[in-house]
């Protein structure tokens, strides 16, 4: 950049140069007063694509997709503490992701914060815990530079969620400079010291499993899982994970379970539990009298790698020092035929499995109906499957958003229970401005049927009235299709497997946002 | 309560009922896995109405509203950290409106903590900052006496937001009591001393304003206003405050303007600025070369008392001490003809006037609309206007839902922006589950149009289309009546003002939730 344009960069010029000089492609945005020079800095900044969400958790969901897709951070514009927390369900779902994410919060300007203005709160404080990194660019002249700090940052050592405050006075000042450019840091290579070790203890274990996740589930990691899975190793994934390469030719690794019992039932008898590019599995909830971790008695758990690791390499060097020569367990293209009767999460994965182009992407906010959807394509065509790792429900449809945005020639295919549908409907919005090529299938039971499942696994008692009404969405029943088309959303309803399969296949034909509404029974 | 309940409690039942000992009546509720027992605790306790929200964020302003119509705080129930998040920007403005409330944060149970479970986050750091008190209740025997507590903490000193975590375990073991019943703090007394220096500066000065807010804007506060009127002070309100008498009958205070530039324009040559029930004021937001403290050179800010002061009480007092015998500026009954024509926030504001019913309360989120249509109801029926305090947008239908389930026999009239609206549009829903008597005016102008304003103030420059595109929101535009019958509440669009006048009565005249679509210009 020449030194005259460099002489006259205001802050908010210098933070959106530096991060579209480091990569940054989308900005999900919504700005308020405190973000108006931010405004004006993306709009002359051509190389970062800036999508309007009229509400935070939209833009923040849609950055996490949007990196799961590119590998890269996108950036997100909140207006003050309020519009952090607007968005902080999804930046807490990104964290568990381990997504890269630049969140950019407007401040108001360094001298009138002490005078405590209506929309001023403690933005360090509210932003802090679920930020890798947060630092607020308080001089005109830092601003550059600490973009560029928290691009780096959001890499690591375990990438996730930064946060840079912006006040409005250093956006608007005169006087920044763009950032020394950083290199991107790289994940860690395998240790050499840890594979031996492993290597040793499999040599000695009866049963022995290995639980991965990161980038051990891309197709080439998982790759290295099939030459393992032939060497007597079974391969198990997290339950929830940021993205897996599925479908015909990848490898099909197990899935641990997501209730406590059930996950100690299916690892019975294992003896050794190896863990690359992630962590020891613990349950999502506590439950009166059920465990906390997933690791069965007498089995020992071994970190080769946490999710700071290239888990990928970590396989292919565990393969190479066991001197695994083949690979078994990949899928073969297996399409159903169609589906009949009545529509339920099996009818709906047969459909699924049927009508996804190849290359799609999956977001996956289905809650109790997504477990059959994700059992009935692993043999569809080649796919990704990108799930909710935070458990923070209102991810599916952003994160679809972003997705989209990513990658406009795909498809991408959102499933959310309607509970969490409802979350961030707002989504609905930017897909038909951004015409973004997403099929949005809710499953409609009226219900958030997980709780009602739940409640009785916590031992709460039998449910009364109150209790009961509490779990029902079916008073009044939520017309989804009239709540997309509101919003610029071609939408449809489905009853049975048939009409379903055949509203699947329109949907993916067209061009742009789509919806179906899924009525599946809620028990 | 008998001795043998005592000894047969759960946590959570000792929480839910020491808050129904207190006079909380009601739960605004989006409960999970980790609050099951809460939930089941709830259908137990038949003092405290429980209301399903889809979104956290509706919860909290409902419970916002429930207080600020009975001046008691409702409870919410959240999901965690990323559940307190969701219903953090309305938590922030219930702040800012020093609305006591006691949002119940379910955590995991104590044990399961330390494995970082994928919904595990740090609260106490998250919710702190904008709680007035926050605690955890990790011990059974402690919830119900942290419960008791919590309810006396949202009164104060300056009433507020309190933050009580209850770990699972905490909620599903038994041996829980109920906590040590309080008495309710009041608000301060006046203060004898600053009453008389106040009265002595008011002697001396030649053009005084008297900024008013809390108590002072009851209609008995107000009338203590008027005394001082009579007297020769001039009275002002905040810009925006929690709730404020209106209509026939009511003293009609000034109001503080908005933009800096206008209020320090308005306030020109004031010499004494005495302060009751709040702050000095201070601009929104800051703005290059523009000032942030709204009080004009040569003029003296003296606070009689903050807002932990009963500033009615104050009124009277410094009444009394300059011998205010008489009153003015009471507003006479002053309902305008139908309005025709163009439908703006004027022609709007006029039928308003007209259709209110005596008792409304009005819940105001309607942005750059909200200001005429204040103006134009100030001598309508005896009514209550309710305002965003807190300046993060989405607040209006969430607090309109709890001012409807506290008054079932008044009506409720919210005023939202179509880009406040989306925020939490999952309001509708909760309204038409409760039948609640709300009248939902949207003003549809397909624009951020504050910020287009706030665009050229902030000196952001001439804005490009993408600068342009961020502010906009007619592509593609929103569908009120279909957003609006999707969740069950009836709708209607309005173009003209004789069709906004004609809608606004029948839907007055309704029971239960009704939406008006206001197409209004964006200019």
């Amino acid at each position: 950049m020449a030194d005259t344009q460099v002489q006259t960069m205001t802050g908010a010029e210098a933070l959106v140069s530096t991060l579209a000089d480091h990569g940054v492609t989308a900005c999900f945005a919504n700005p308020g007063t405190s973000e108006m020079h931010l405004v004006t800095a993306l709009d002359h900044e051509p190389r970062i694509k800036s999508v309007l969400c009229l509400f935070e958790g939209v833009a923040t969901g849609a950055a996490d997709g949007h990196a799961r897709v590119t590998g890269n951070p996108a950036m997100t514009l909140l207006h003050l503490g309020a519009g952090y927390m607007n968005g902080g369900a999804n930046i807490h779902n990104a964290k568990r992701a381990w997504t890269p994410m630049i969140n950019v919060i407007g401040d108001h300007a360094v001298p009138h914060l002490r005078y405590d203005a209506p929309l001023t709160s403690n933005i360090l404080g509210l932003a802090g815990p679920n930020s890798n990194w947060i630092k607020s660019a308080d001089k005109v002249a830092d601003a550059g530079e600490l973009a560029a700090e928290a691009w780096e940052a959001s890499f690591g050592p375990v990438s996730g969620p930064v946060s840079l405050l912006l006040p409005a006075d250093t956006a608007w000042n005169e006087g920044g400079k763009p950032g020394k450019t950083r290199a991107r840091p790289s994940l860690r290579k395998p240790d050499a010291a840890r594979i031996e070790d492993a290597a040793r203890k499999l040599k000695d274990a009866k049963k022995p499993v290995i639980l991965i996740n990161g980038t051990a589930l891309t197709k080439e990691g998982l790759a290295q899982g099939a030459r393992l899975k032939a060497a007597g190793l079974r391969v198990i994934t997290d339950t929830f994970f940021p993205r897996q390469a599925r479908g015909a030719g990848t490898f099909i690794p197990d899935r641990m379970q997501y209730f406590a019992e059930g996950a100690i039932a299916d690892l019975e008898g294992a003896d050794l539990m190896l863990v690359a590019g992630t962590q020891v599995p613990v349950a999502f909830f506590s439950y009166p009298g059920k465990p906390s971790v997933l690791v069965p008695e007498g089995c020992e758990p071994y970190i080769i790698g946490g999710p700071e690791t290239d888990s990928a390499a970590v396989l292919g060097a565990l393969a190479d020092a066991i001197g695994a020569k083949d690979a078994a367990g990949f899928a073969e293209l297996d399409i159903p035929g169609q589906p009949t009767g009545d529509l339920n999460a099996m009818t709906v994965g047969m459909a699924l499995a049927r009508q996804m182009p190849e290359g799609t992407f999956v977001s996956d906010d289905g809650v109790s109906n997504g477990l059959p959807c994700f059992l009935m394509t692993q043999k569809a065509q080649p796919h990704d499957w990108m799930m909710l790792t935070g458990g923070a429900i209102g991810q599916g449809m952003p994160l679809a958003l972003g997705a989209a945005v990513a990658a406009p020639d795909r498809k991408v295919l959102c499933i959310s229970g309607d509970g969490a549908g409802m979350y961030t409907n707002q989504a609905l919005w930017s897909m038909s401005r951004e015409n973004a090529n997403v099929v949005n299938v809710v499953f409609v039971n009226h219900s958030y049927r997980i709780l009602n499942i739940e409640l009785a696994r916590t031992g709460a008692g039998n449910p009364g009235p109150t209790a009961k009404s509490m779990l029902e969405l079916g008073e009044p029943e939520i017309d989804w299709v009239k709540l997309a088309e509101a919003q610029g959303v071609e939408a449809q309803d489905a009853f049975t497997a048939e009409e379903f399969d055949a509203a699947l296949e329109r949907a993916f034909a067209a061009d742009g946002p789509q919806l179906i509404a899924a009525h599946v029974p809620a028990r």
